[in-house]
């Protein structure tokens, strides 16, 4: 059986996860507990980072980037890319978009003040500045998002692809906080609805953090 | 023409470029004043960041990412990626190392406060704790690549890969500034000293910032 090491609310392992179920990839789950530092995952990857994934043969794939482009290589069946050279360089701009520029302005910063800290040992309360600018910054990305659907079907172009599950991965770690501004951004509320209700992010809707409930509307398929 | 929107100490744009060098692939470099925010570039990046390449066919690719993956799909031959998907997973855990990693703790730090800060309106001096943190950063880095370089022929196997291009590209960058501690990493040095010396290289080393003049050693060979 494949094996993958996340972490609960990181947007970079629900990513893979959506990916993985998509394909029809058979894997476990094994909870990675970073602060823990454990020297086995470190051996593994010495970021000290999810995802890693390691496949049947036992290959190990390490970082979001990785797994990304090796599941895509090594199961092309049921494709998550598109064909042409120009909508792949579309697709991995708005990768880039998501999974650098989202993830370092909001969903990093919110994950991290309102979950990892807690794990941490000395650690202080949320820092209030850092979740005010994430809280800001939100609404940027949620306006470039609905400016992208206005114009196409999907996130990247006519066709569904991996920019739709990247970008809906992020919005599931932010929507469990209760940290998505819904009401202001009904485009994306209807994106995000019709993402909710493919069957790969049944398992995603019933994660639950010890600690940490979700938000009361987070499995709601309809809000 | 092929067009590479990029910026001088960018170690993104400057890997790009080798990619396009070793390839033997024509363009032409347009500097790209990042603190203007024209909309020119803007309507090609809504992110305002290099690198920018257009294709022979007018394909605009955006992104680091973006780039990186394009040119080794659309022109395969002499190529920088490994065939194995063991090894291609490795090239791009490191890829993830340095352009993600590397690049936040060290370069771009030392290049913001070094040079784009001077062109930032109303900005005021360095930060002498961001660079501080990146100086003292780099021997970590450093050291890990070592440790590669022992245990391997090139960085990220036996055969030469884009990673060490990526790797050289952020240490050009670095050195151009003076910033990089030779004298306490000798294996990494030798290895430069190889990277260096390869034609695609010999752009890189004729680049001058307006204003801010290279290290004495930085075009120098041999050291």
């Amino acid at each position: 059986m494949r094996k993958l090491y996340h972490h609960w609310l990181c947007p970079f392992s629900r990513k893979i996860r959506l990916c993985l179920y998509e394909k029809k990839l058979d894997f476990s789950l094994v909870f990675e507990p970073l602060w823990e530092m454990r020297p086995e995952f470190l051996r593994l990857n010495p970021e000290n980072k999810t995802p890693v994934l390691i496949d049947l043969n036992g290959t190990t794939i390490v970082s979001n980037y990785g797994a990304t482009e090796y599941i895509e290589e090594t199961y092309p069946e049921l494709p998550l890319f598109p064909e042409s050279p120009a909508a792949r360089a579309e697709v991995r701009r708005l990768l880039s978009w998501f999974d650098e520029k989202m993830a370092t302005e909001v969903t990093l910063p919110l994950v991290h003040e309102k979950t990892i800290k807690r794990y941490m040992e000395g650690s202080r309360g949320p820092d209030s500045a850092a979740l005010r600018n994430a809280k800001q910054a939100i609404h940027h990305h949620l306006d470039y998002m609905a400016w992208l659907i206005d114009r196409r079907r999907w996130l990247s172009g006519e066709v569904f692809s991996i920019v739709d599950l990247t970008a809906a991965a992020h919005l599931s770690s932010l929507d469990y906080l209760g940290d998505v501004p819904w009401e202001n951004h009904e485009i994306v509320r209807d994106w995000y609805a019709c993402l909710k209700s493919r069957p790969s992010f049944r398992a995603l809707l019933s994660d639950r953090l010890p600690g940490i409930p979700p938000a009361p509307h987070y499995s709601q398929l309809d809000f």
